[in-house]
C-alpha cells in the first residue's frame, strides 16, 4: 500500500473504521463495525460556534495572537493520529488526511491538494475557505502566512504539533515580514473541544517476546548506547511512537493498525526512562523491562526533560540527541543549545531488520499468502455463481481469512477493495454503506496487510476474473516489467531507493505510461506498515539514506486509467547481499522477494514479456506453489486455485 | 571523452601537445609536433627560488597575506587552460588536469586525487608537501584552510581565479577561526613568473555563417533580453568563452581544442558590449556584428563593469545577471549587492540545439564515422602485416583521416589511443616518445572526436584485433547493454540525466561490474566538446537540469579492469520527442543516436544479448553501412571492413 503523504513525513488513511480492542494483546478488527465514510464524506459540520469560541480565545492576553495553525500532525507525528488528534477535521470539519487550518481573527483557510478539493469541498461550511494547494497561484499555508498575511502578525501554533525542523524554516521564512510564531500554552482547540473531545486512547501493552523481536531490549539499548558515545551526547530523546515501541520491545493498541502505544523515551549511558500512561499491565511491563529501566508516567516527558538537563548537564558540547522529527516543543523544553537534531538512530537502527525478523517476515508472508489465495479463490466461486457481492463485503472475507491465521493481530491498514474505475483511486477505501459491487468483466485491485507477532504484510494483486482488455493486458504486462526489473535488480553498496526507482517505470514509460507514488516504502516488523527512512521513488529524500541489508522495502509499481481502471503489483522483498561473479568496488546487493501470492497471468501480454521475463514469473510461481500449497491442505478451492494461477506458462 | 574533472566543473587534458595553429580559422593539429609527455611526468621542477620570490611578494605591506592559494583555473573557468595560465603547474612543478598548491611563509602544500598521487610525488621537489585527497584523514584544500592553518590567518587568493560562489562557502568555512579571504590586486604569482610566463593567446577570431549556427547572434541576443527582462535585470554579464562564442557566433583558436577566443561580454536590453583583444581581424569581425554591438578591449571589461553600474543604475532591485561560475573579481567589481547569480542563461539556450545544430551534427558524424572507419580497416590491416605501430603513431593516422574530411577544424581533444592495460587508464594519452605498440592480442580502445564547421564529434569504440577472452567479451556485452539501454530509453519530460544513469549500469551491475565516471555529457556545437548544464551520471547536480529536446548528450558507459583492458563504447545522442502509444502526464522524450561507427560483434557475447538488443545492434549497423557507406567509395578496403562489420547477427 502507498502512503498517502503528501511530504516527507508518511501519513495515510484519516477515512479509517472507528475501531474497538477485540481482546486485549490484539489490534483491533475493522469489519462489523459500523462506521459510515460516504455520511462523513459529504457531511458538513457548522463550525460557527466552534471558530467563534477559537478566536476569543486567541484574543485572550496570554496568548494574544491573530492567527492559529491546525496542523494534521499529533505530538508523535504518527501517521495515523488517534481520534482525540483530529484536531483539524473537529475545527474545519474536513476529515482527510492531508490537510492544515489557518484562522485568523476574521478569515478561516484550509489548506489541502488535489486529492481532497472535493472532499473538502463538501465537508466545509461556509465560514471555510478551501485553499487548493497545487493550482497555479495558490500559495502552501507557509508561503500564505510569509506572503499574504499582514506584515508583523503574531502567529500561533502549538509547538507539539509541528517539528523543530519545520517551526524553524517556517520562523526564517516569516522573518522578511516582521512576522513571528508564537508558541501557545495550550492548544485552543482543545479547549473549544472540551468534553466532546474523545479520551486519549489507553490501552493496554505488551511485551513482545525475543524469540519475534530477535533482539532483547537490553542490546538494543546497548547499541543506541554506543551511538550517543560516539556523537559526544548525554541521552537520546525517542520522540516517534514505533520507535519507542521497536526499542523496548513493546507493543499496544492505541493506534489503529499499528501496534504502537503513547509513549515517550530518554535514554543515556546509564539509564532509560520510559514515559508511558499508567496502565492496568505495569506491573508485567515493569518486570519485563527489568530494574535497569525506570518507568514514568506520559505526562511527566517534557517536566523531566528540563530537569535531566539540569542533572546530565548537557549543553552545547555534551548535547541531547534528538531525532529530524522532534517537535518544536521538546526542543524548546531542552534549550535549542543543548539539542542536535539528526536522523533518528533509532530509525535506521530499527529499519535493518535482524536475522530473526527476517525469518519472521519470510513466515508471515507465507502465512498471509494462504488466506490472500483463499480468499481470491473464493471470490472467483462467487463472482462465478453470480452472487453479488460489494467491495467491503469482499474485503471482510479476506479479513475473515486472515483473522484465522496463526500469530494475526490484525490488519496493517485498511483495505484496499476496488472494482473497476475505483482501482485507479490511489489511495480508494470501499465505504461499507456505499459502495461498489466487484464486477466479474473488470479489474479488481486488492491492497492489504495483516500484522503478526512475527512481521508485518502488504500486498497488492489485480485480478479480472472475467476476460480484460487488451489494454488492460498491456498495462498489467508494464507493471510487472517494472515489478520484475525491481525484483531482480543487482546494485552496488550504497545505492539509495532514488538511483533505482527509474528501474520500476521504464516499460511503462516507453508506452508514455507513468504512476504518481513511489515504488517502495520501508515495512516495519509487526509495527506500522509505513517506516523510513528509505524507501523506492521520486522523492529526493529518498537519496540520503541508501538501501542495506537487512531492510524490508515494498516493490509496487502501478498504472492508473482514471474512471477505468488501475493495476498495481506490490511484493516486500528484503534487501541481500548479492553473489555478482565480481566485486568491483564494495560488495554488491539484491532484494528477496517474501510476499507469496500469484501474479494473474490471465492479465499477461506475452507478445512484449521477455524470456527472461517469463522464467522469473514461472520461478515465483514454482516458489509460492511450494511454500503456500502445504497450508491449504484444508481448502481444496484455494489449492485448485492455486495450482491453476501457479501454472508454468 | 569522459571529463576528467573531479567537482562540478568540467575540466580536462592538461597534458596535450603543443601546439601552433596551423593555418588561419583552424583549431591546431595535433600530431607531428614534439611535445615530451613522459619527460614532463616524471621531471622535477626546482621550486626553491620560485617560492622564496612568492613569499616576500606575499610579504609585502600592499598583500601582508600568510597563505596563498593557487588553484588550477583560470579567469574564465576553461576546461582546458592556456598555458599562459597554468599558474599552479608552474609554482609547484605538478602539471597535472587537476590540483591546488597553498603556499604559507613557511611552507607549501600540493593538494590533487587519486588519479595524481603518482604523477604528482615525481614532480614536486622537496619544498613540497603532497596532499592525497581522498585518503583518510587527508583534508581537501578548503578544509585545510578552515582547519589547520593558524587562526587569524590572512590567506590571499587571486579573485579572478575563483568563482564566486565557491568564494563565499570558503568565506564562511574560515569565519569560525577568524581567518579571511583577501583578495591580492596582481597575482604574485604572474610577478614571480615574469618574463618567462608564454604570452596570453591573442589569435585570430572568425564569424561562424548562420548557415551553421541556424541562429543569428542578433536572435540569440535578443532571447537573452527577454531573459534578463523577464528577471527584472538591467543586463547580463557572460564570462564563460564558449558562451560568449556562441551568443556572437564567433570562433576563435585561442584554446586547445576548444575553437574558442578570450572574451566577456555584457548585454542589456539596448546595447551589447564585447571585450576581445584587438585582433588583426578586428574590422572584419565588426562588420559581422554590426552597429548593435560595441567591441572594447580585453583588459577594458573589469573597469567598464565599475562604470555600467553607474550607467545602468544597477541595485538590489535591478541587479546584474551572473552565471553560476563568475569569478569573485567581477562580483567584487559589480558588488555583490548589484548581482544576482543564477545558472548561466546562455548556457541553458546553448545548450538546446536548433535544427540547423542538429542538422549539422548528423552530417559531421556521417563524415566523422568515415574518418575512423578508414582508421580501423588500415588498422586491422597493419596489425594483420605485423607492422609495429605504437599508439601515437595509430592516433595520428585517426587524426590524418579527420583532416581530410569537409569543414574539419581540428580534433576536439586528444586522442586515446590505448592498447591492453593503458585501456584501463580512464584518461589515458599516449606520449608520442614513450607508449606502447598496438598489439593484436590485446583489447584496443580508441575515443577520439573532431570540430567541424557544423558540429562536434566525441567517440569512443573497443575492438579487438584477436580473439578476445571470454571475460573481455561478457565485460563489452554489459557495457553495450547499458549503452544499448540509454539509446533506447524513453522518459518523462522533466527527467533528468541523474534519474536515468542506472539504465546505463544495470546490465554490469548485475556482473559485479561498475565504472567511476559519468555516462554522459554535453557535448558543444563547434565548441567545447565538454558543455553543461545537463549530462547523465551519479553527480547530484545532473539532477537540477532536465533532459529537453535539441540538447546532445554522450552514451558513454564503460568498464576497466586495472592492469588488463578497458572498455568503453561511446556514442553522442540528441534529446527528441518520443512518439508514445499514450501520453500520461506532460510528454516522453527519447534519444536520437548520431555517431555512425560499428560495434564490433567479435566481442560480444551472444549468450547473454536479449532478442531486443540484438534487433538493435543490427538496426544500429544497418543504419551505419547505409548512412557512411556511400562516403567510403574511394577507399575500397574501408567500404569491404564497414561490410563485414555491419553484417547482421
Amino acid at each position: 500500500m502507498w502512503s498517502r503523504c503528501s511530504l516527507w513525513a508518511l501519513r495515510a488513511h484519516s477515512h479509517r473504521y472507528l475501531l474497538t480492542p477485540v481482546f486485549a494483546y490484539t489490534v483491533r478488527f475493522s469489519s462489523g463495525t459500523t462506521a459510515t465514510m460516504g455520511a462523513i464524506k459529504t457531511r458538513t459540520v457548522n463550525t460557527t460556534e466552534r471558530l467563534a469560541k477559537l478566536r476569543e480565545l486567541l484574543k485572550k492576553p496570554e496568548n494574544n495572537v491573530k492567527a492559529f495553525i491546525v496542523p494534521s500532525e499529533d505530538q508523535h507525528f504518527s501517521e495515523y493520529p488517534a481520534h482525540s488528534d483530529e484536531r483539524r477535521a473537529f475545527i474545519s470539519g474536513f476529515n482527510g488526511s492531508a490537510g492544515c487550518a489557518v484562522i485568523t481573527l476574521r478569515d478561516a483557510f484550509l489548506f489541502t491538494d488535489g486529492r481532497y478539493f472535493l472532499q473538502a469541498s463538501q465537508q466545509l461550511d461556509s465560514n471555510w475557505k478551501l485553499m487548493k494547494q497545487g493550482l497555479p497561484d495558490v500559495p502552501t499555508w507557509q508561503e500564505f502566512l510569509s506572503k499574504h498575511l499582514e506584515q508583523g502578525t503574531r502567529i500561533g501554533i502549538d509547538p507539539t504539533l509541528i517539528s523543530a525542523a519545520d517551526a524553524e524554516s517556517l520562523k526564517k521564512s516569516l522573518e522578511p515580514r516582521g512576522s513571528v510564531l508564537v508558541s501557545l500554552q495550550q492548544n485552543p482547540v482543545d479547549v473549544v473541544w472540551g468534553k466532546d473531545r474523545p479520551p486519549c486512547p489507553h490501552n493496554s501493552v505488551f511485551p513482545l517476546d525475543v524469540k519475534y523481536a530477535g533482539e532483547t531490549s537490553q542490546s538494543k539499548l546497548q547499541r543506541l548506547r554506543e551511538e550517543i558515545t560516539k556523537k559526544k551526547a548525554v541521552a537520546a530523546v525517542v520522540t516517534l511512537l514505533d520507535e519507542v515501541a521497536w526499542l523496548f520491545n513493546l507493543r499496544g493498541t492505541d493506534i489503529d493498525f499499528n501496534p504502537v502505544f503513547f509513549a515517550y523515551a530518554v535514554v543515556t549511558p546509564t539509564e532509560a526512562i520510559l514515559f508511558m500512561n499508567d496502565a492496568q499491565d505495569r506491573h508485567s511491563i515493569k518486570e519485563f523491562l527489568g530494574s535497569n529501566v525506570e518507568i514514568r508516567p506520559y505526562e511527566s516527558f517534557i517536566p523531566s526533560l528540563r530537569q535531566l538537563i539540569a542533572t546530565l548537564g548537557a549543553n552545547k558540547d555534551k548535547p541531547m540527541l534528538l531525532g529530524d522529527k522532534t517537535s518544536l516543543a521538546v526542543v524548546e523544553a531542552i534549550g535549542q543549545e543543548n539539542a542536535v537534531l539528526i536522523p533518528s538512530p533509532v530509525a535506521t537502527m530499527k529499519a535493518i531488520k535482524n536475522e530473526t525478523e527476517i525469518e519472521g517476515f519470510r513466515n508471515c508472508h507465507i502465512r498471509d499468502g494462504a488466506a490472500l489465495i483463499r480468499y481470491f479463490a473464493w471470490l472467483e466461486e462467487q463472482l462465478n455463481s453470480g452472487v453479488e457481492l460489494n467491495e467491503s463485503q469482499a474485503a471482510a472475507k479476506l479479513e475473515e481469512f486472515r483473522s484465522e491465521l496463526d500469530l494475526f493481530r490484525g490488519l496493517s491498514f485498511t483495505t484496499i477493495s476496488s472494482t473497476g474505475p475505483n482501482a485507479a483511486v490511489i489511495h480508494y477505501s470501499p465505504d461499507p454503506d456505499d459502495c461498489a459491487i466487484v464486477k466479474k468483466d473488470q479489474i479488481y485491485l486488492c491492497d492489504s496487510g495483516g500484522q503478526y507477532l512475527d512481521g508485518t504484510t502488504d500486498v497488492t494483486r489485480t485480478l479480472h476474473f472475467g476476460t480484460p482488455t487488451n489494454e488492460e493486458k498491456r498495462a498489467f504486462t508494464r507493471v510487472l516489467q517494472g515489478h520484475i526489473s525491481i525484483d531482480t535488480a543487482v546494485f552496488p553498496n550504497g545505492t539509495s531507493g532514488y538511483i533505482i526507482d527509474s528501474f520500476a517505470r521504464r516499460a511503462l514509460w516507453q508506452e508514455g505510461w507513468d504512476y504518481r507514488h513511489g515504488t517502495g516504502h520501508g515495512v516495519g516488523h509487526f509495527l506500522n506498515v509505513h517506516e523510513g527512512p528509505h524507501g523506492i521513488g521520486t522523492r529526493i529524500a529518498y537519496n540520503s539514506t541508501s538501501l542495506k541489508v537487512g531492510m524490508t522495502v515494498s516493490n509496487e509499481p502501478g498504472y492508473y486509467a482514471d474512471g477505468r481502471y488501475g493495476i498495481r503489483i506490490e511484493n516486500v522483498v528484503i534487501v541481500r547481499e548479492a553473489e555478482t561473479p565480481n566485486n568491483f568496488g564494495n560488495g554488491y546487493l539484491c532484494f528477496e522477494h517474501v510476499t507469496m501470492c500469484p501474479i494473474q497471468t490471465k492479465l499477461i501480454d506475452f507478445s512484449i514479456l521477455t524470456t527472461q521475463e517469463k522464467e522469473w514469473l514461472n520461478s515465483y510461481h514454482a516458489e509460492t506453489l511450494k511454500k503456500v500449497g502445504p497450508l491449504l491442505r484444508n481448502d481444496p478451492r484455494a489449492l485448485e486455485w492455486l495450482e491453476r494461477e501457479c501454472s508454468p506458462v
